[in-house]
């Protein structure tokens, strides 16, 4: 199932995008809190504007260097552990927002990634028992002001400014994460492409690691990592992640 | 004025704590969205348990190294600019609730410091109109789990654990900053003293600096740096943080 949050009109609501992806059914709340109940409306999905399916109440936690070959890109390896970071709500945009280079850096990058939405409080889960707290996946955009990462050592800065957390376009309940694939273009010219079974550390025991350290909660959104092929964009860009069976999220890059 | 979120009964509630502090006058709703607007009640501050007065809907945000003397005893100098990381909100505790000391470390310490909550909308704001961001002051203990710290590079493990966060025991409106002086005990025995006036960076070049990457929400909070004196702490001990005119954050210290 893939679940929506949109705006159409005045009013923002969340919905399930039908069979044939051409209409979102329209439910009466967020189904991650309130189950899936249908307010009997339709609207096309061409007519309805899509914004970041969910924003996150607490945390963003994203994992780094979590696949070989962008370990190795960045001038290492991948660690033995996953390497967590954290990025503020406040970063998120949805697809089609822009992002916006802030003037603080001359080096700005995109990082498609697979991103997971929790759906259930966990706290210390086993990696056995991490599929039941996860609601579904999306995609995300981990993007990285280079040049300060590099010179601030620590990452909250550089990939924390606001705008440099697209998510969406839905999320997905079921994604075959066996199978999947993810790819990231920069105006059409494929730039990242990876299987998703190619990560370092699996998505259960990215999820058990993190809820040793805190709490996760129903919202809470953990990016798992960039293949290689991590570049710069600049104004009048567009950077498009593709996750096959997710769809793609797009979005423009301007200066501030 | 100082603002306590508490616990009384069966209620969680915002009160102001009257002039003798024996009394807390009953507010209708968090005065950082609705005013001062009294119910007319009166909890004795005896009865009342004090809560955390803030949850972050967002960001925690914390600074490095921003006295001179503890960036000495870390092996370094302060950092010509604020180093930010950030702390998720779940890390939060209030005053008496107990610092849990997770297995995954061998040495977990305490950083007494001084928080600025955030009480408007702030997007890159100037030094000079930083104040006018501001809610007002409490204390924190920025617990760091400095094994961790060291081997992980990035710092979000090491200071993310749940209850690596107390804040309290009330939000004061009208701190003296000039002359405020900042202490903390563990068991009773000092271990950290300074003058907030020695700040490396001052709150209003945080809070701009701050505001330049990430939007600054309501009930945001900024912690301000530790002096010199941090150390372990182990199961058994209490740990207090006092600041003048706001009081004393004490916590006692447990293992998982």
């Amino acid at each position: 199932m893939k679940v929506a949050r949109f705006s159409h009109g005045e009013s923002i609501s969340f919905g399930i995008v039908d069979e044939e992806e051409h209409e979102l059914v329209v439910l009466k709340a967020d189904p991650m809190f309130a189950g899936y109940d249908p307010t009997g409306e339709r609207v096309p999905l061409a007519e309805a504007k899509l914004l970041a399916p969910v924003i996150p109440r607490s945390k963003v936690v994203a994992v780094g260097k979590n696949y070989h070959d962008h370990a190795a890109e960045m001038g290492g390896e991948a660690p033995a552990e996953p390497l967590l970071f954290l990025k503020p709500n406040t970063a998120v945009i949805g697809p089609g927002d822009s992002i916006v280079l802030p003037p603080e850096s001359s080096q700005v990058e995109f990082e498609g990634e697979l991103a997971v939405v929790i759906g259930r409080i966990a706290r210390r889960v086993s990696e056995a028992d991490a599929a039941s707290v996860v609601f579904g996946y999306t995609i995300a955009n981990d993007v990285t002001a280079r040049d300060l990462q590099r010179s601030d050592g620590q990452w909250t800065r550089a990939k924390g400014f606001d705008t440099f957390c697209p998510l969406g376009p839905v999320i997905d309940t079921d994604l075959d994460l066996e199978r999947g694939t993810i790819e990231t273009s920069v105006n059409g010219e494929r730039r990242q492409e990876a299987r998703l079974a190619d990560m370092v550390h699996s998505i259960s025991a990215i999820i058990a690691y993190a809820s040793n350290v805190f709490t996760l909660l129903p919202g809470d959104v953990i990016l798992t990592g960039t293949p290689a092929g991590v570049g710069p964009i600049t104004t009048g860009d567009t950077v498009e992640v593709s996750i096959s069976g997710l769809g793609s999220l797009a979005n423009p890059v301007r200066s501030a």
